[in-house]
């Protein structure tokens, strides 16, 4: 039995997913004349309760777009020194905006209203320092292993945002993740944010693409940005009609991924080459494993046994449920765990 | 009836394609494992006699990825004053890559190479102007009404880009065309540029997706590229085996379309309303109307029979033959055209 | 006797021009307390009637602020196909702010408003091509040979640029031979753009430095952007007091450099070596030789009776008077091609 | 008495180097025809054992220049969290070069070569992460109190940056304060860095200038560069000028500028409102108030006294100490320091 649990990323469409796209209509996209997609901006923008929505071929297209969107070229934003933004999108701040990032020292990818005051203060008011014009969150965190925010720190970063003139992006990548987890609901988030960014194909299992969510205006910036990228598709709506599935099916049943990811820690937990394992909020399990045994070993070792996972640096490994990680999956992950 | 031909980018995928694509395998593309994409890849590396090649959204981020590869930020182009490069992908090359845009003042699209060595001799040695890298073709030329170049040209302009090291890129957009109808082969293309692009969704009728073929080196160059701007999809597999339907299908039909490009082309040059019609070589008709005549009522007058079609600016009016337009919308076109 | 006419830049200050620069009193101009910067910024403000000034090493620096804080990154300029700012700053526009150039086929480096108006029409509206936001003019033209613009015409260039939400901004390095030459006031220019760069070292016959004039919050952007370019210099009363001697001393003169440029010109003119000369408005002369002669070997021969032009490439060669050529160097000069 | 110690940045030039400036022979530089522009380029490369130098309008042009030359666009930097590069140069990395600033947690703004060796190690091989080509020193370290780089770490750090193949870069706006401080040659920093920036205008008294030393290869790159950030200018070798004089006269009295740091640090120590004084190694001070007065409160209470010193944020003051901080005014400030 193969079991992939490098990423979420990995799932493959469903039956019922291929069977919607197979059936969406469609229509030339950058003509904006493609039915399925446009009902699918228009979905997403309603459930957040925010005036329009544009798809994205990439959750980071999506990102650098807002990031190009808030910012003029040269000027600053604030993120968590964990931001997939900063990360893990290729250098695209800089090299797509001109935009520095300003980290903040956050745990485990959040920040507090107060880091965020303090980092603002530090550079204000001088012509040596870039200007700041956004703040950018992710939520949940993926260098933090899943993490949710406290949507009361989230309110109070909205107040220093809003104080101090700084537009709020949120990078959702796997924002239905922490809204499962936390019961939260979209509706909260449109309300405080910006823009939001959100993926299909993480936790809802849709092969392809993103959608940044934001004001009439801010879409329509973002429509310019993507051209300049390269975003803009024709007959896209075979892929959008497997982000309305998800959408329609797959949201609720992550808190099925969020249990079997906290029995996997459970597992490694009480594996003797585990050094320790991380809090696990969601559906993603980052752990150590013990000083005498090298991290590459213990992955090959797993990957003998079928079980891919990945490095995330510096000792870390790190494991991620999602919907083709079935139960008998889990249970034979756990044997193995337990016979390492 | 419904007659679209605004652009051949308004195809939609026939029954077989769509077969092809729901039966597609399929993997996450991210990390390389989706072997649709890579039979994709592979095989139109292999037609053009290239080592690689690589997928993409858009025409507009393939050829954006080849500038930014064959470049340093603040380096020039050049290219003709009709370029798509330069008029139609948002000021991209400026954008994304700090590259100036030095055009020549070609005829339809198509330059030559005695005219390429003067505007090398024009800038050079010269801090003042920027490093000349790169010189980028268009075969068809879209603004130059589907113009095809002479071959014989093109090795010149190779000659002088060898003399001048300067790389050479060509926007293929609608390279299958002039295949189709000049009866050339695409490794004589690939002997001859160090990057080619590939469009699958006008001409070929796949709904989404171009490739970018060139050296094992430049695709590798080309894969970080796609990452910053954000191109890089997961299950993407479905979309590229919509494209290796087309290869092996779409190509030789374009025939048709041309032929059928000729017989607009002939009831336009027939019809009282219309000034003159630009020479036609593959699927491309470009007309004027008379003075006497608005441009915007003519294109309305059309519209209301259900026939679709755009301005080009400055008076130019632009048809577009394709795989949905079929031999009964010819006649009701020409009936129309006859009947205005 | 040496005779440099390759450029007006190349004047040394005079004896009065040094006295006034070794007795500035200066400070750090970084913390603006460079009480002789100061004194020439608002100088040359009052001059033109605008609100405040901006001093910067070079007139590239100072046209490459004022694209950059009239655009966004992506965005598009209109300019003269001959402008300095395309042609001759390095590819800055695109490097520096990610901006397209939108040439017009003017003559001799000016166009008309009816131009500008079928350009901004040519490119509205439509995501594929970049936002236009700037028209830049440059008066006198330098590739143009000294032209000088008709202000009727820039008043109605001001019009289109008003309806059309264009900032307007002038490269008026050698604005001052243009306000001689047609006897124009600042005041009328400070009035009818947004910006103007203004150079020192030129006709005016300082060492070093450019102004940008323009609006308070105008210059306040500018003051950032020539912090990140690098051009936020210490103790530089020492330049800006021959700047202030220029403008008190230098502007009246001008009258002189184009009284000997048309000597020159006539000169030239039968000359039976030279082809044509074109018409000479203020201190440039452009000129063309025979067919029969290399334009080097033309440049050569001069070159050893001491005389130093240069080449504007196509077979065009240039002289420039100012400052430092004399009225013996002009006798020298003319006998030397009375007898080439 | 008026004691400015808010930067080495705003002395102003003695007799001898004003007389060295009014006696300066110049040209125009733009045609590299400036003789004494040309000697202060060569007496530098000559100290440094290097082959070639570039005179610059200031030391963040110097810097971004080398980041430009040294990296692609897009690509990625280390340096450490206090550099002036990251810090001070208005985000001018990622405005002008695309680059990210990755940045290393060190000790008052110098790290070791197991930290940079980690760094590299952590973000390696992956699309995802922007490829890392530059490592930026500083030394003195502005932000980290003017602390001096250890030279054994320093090979060290070569090591590295050649093992990875990384270039290496020296900002030494203040490098003359670590020579004389540790008693270090520059030839021996001209060994170890591909390119150093010198700075004439702080602790050696020039009004305005820096330069840029590295290969003739890179400074014919950074001539262009210098170019579209608009850094060339005419008739400069007025400002070189000064720059020689302080090489000859200016280096070796630094001892003097470290001694009275030290002796006003000793002082501060011994204040009651003073709560510590970070380690002072050669011309800065840096010192916390305690936290029952308000930092503004006592920069005030030293103003009125006739003291310019600056916050440097979070509860930092900074003195520096120059030419024009005569042994007068330190008993003065001393002075008043025992009775504030």
């Amino acid at each position: 039995m193969q079991i992939n649990l490098i990423s979420d990323t990995v799932t493959k469409p469903t039956k019922g997913m291929l069977k919607a796209m197979m059936e969406a209509e469609v229509g030339d996209d950058v003509f904006k004349s493609d039915p399925t997609v446009n009902k699918l901006q228009h979905k997403i923008a309603e459930m957040f309760g925010m005036e329009d929505a544009l798809f994205f071929p990439s959750g980071t297209m999506a990102n650098q777009t807002a990031i190009k969107i808030h910012t003029h070229h040269g000027d600053k934003m604030f993120c968590d020194k964990y931001a997939h933004v900063y990360n893990y999108e290729g250098g695209g701040a800089a090299a797509n905006s001109g935009v520095t990032s300003h980290l903040i020292d956050g745990q485990r990818g959040t920040f507090t209203a107060k880091q965020l005051q303090e980092a603002v203060l530090g550079g204000r008011s001088d012509i040596h320092t870039p200007y700041a014009r956004l703040v950018a969150l992710e939520n949940t965190t993926n260098k933090g292993g899943g993490t949710c925010w406290d949507f009361e720190e989230i309110l109070k970063i909205r107040k220093v945002c809003t104080t101090n003139n700084l537009a709020l992006h949120l990078d959702g990548a796997r924002l239905f993740n922490a809204l499962v987890a936390k019961k939260e609901s979209p509706e909260q988030y449109g309300e405080v944010f910006d823009t939001i960014s959100i993926c299909l194909s993480k936790g809802l299992g849709a092969p392809v693409g993103s959608l940044l969510i934001g004001s009439k205006s801010k879409i329509e910036q973002a429509l310019r940005v993507r051209k300049i990228f390269g975003g803009a598709m024709r007959q896209v709506g075979y892929l959008a009609a497997a982000g309305i599935y998800a959408l329609d099916n797959h949201i609720d049943r992550l808190a099925i991924d969020h249990t079997r990811a906290k029995i996997i820690g459970a597992a490694l937990q009480n594996c003797a080459l585990v050094k320790n394992v991380e809090p696990i909020e969601t559906n993603i399990v980052i752990f150590n494993v013990i000083d005498s045994i090298n991290e590459q070993d213990f992955i090959s070792r797993l990957n003998d046994a079928g079980i891919g996972l990945i490095s995330m640096g510096q000792g870390k490994l790190r494991m991620v449920t999602h919907l083709d990680f079935k139960e008998e999956m889990l249970e034979s992950l756990v044997h193995t765990i337990e016979h390492i």
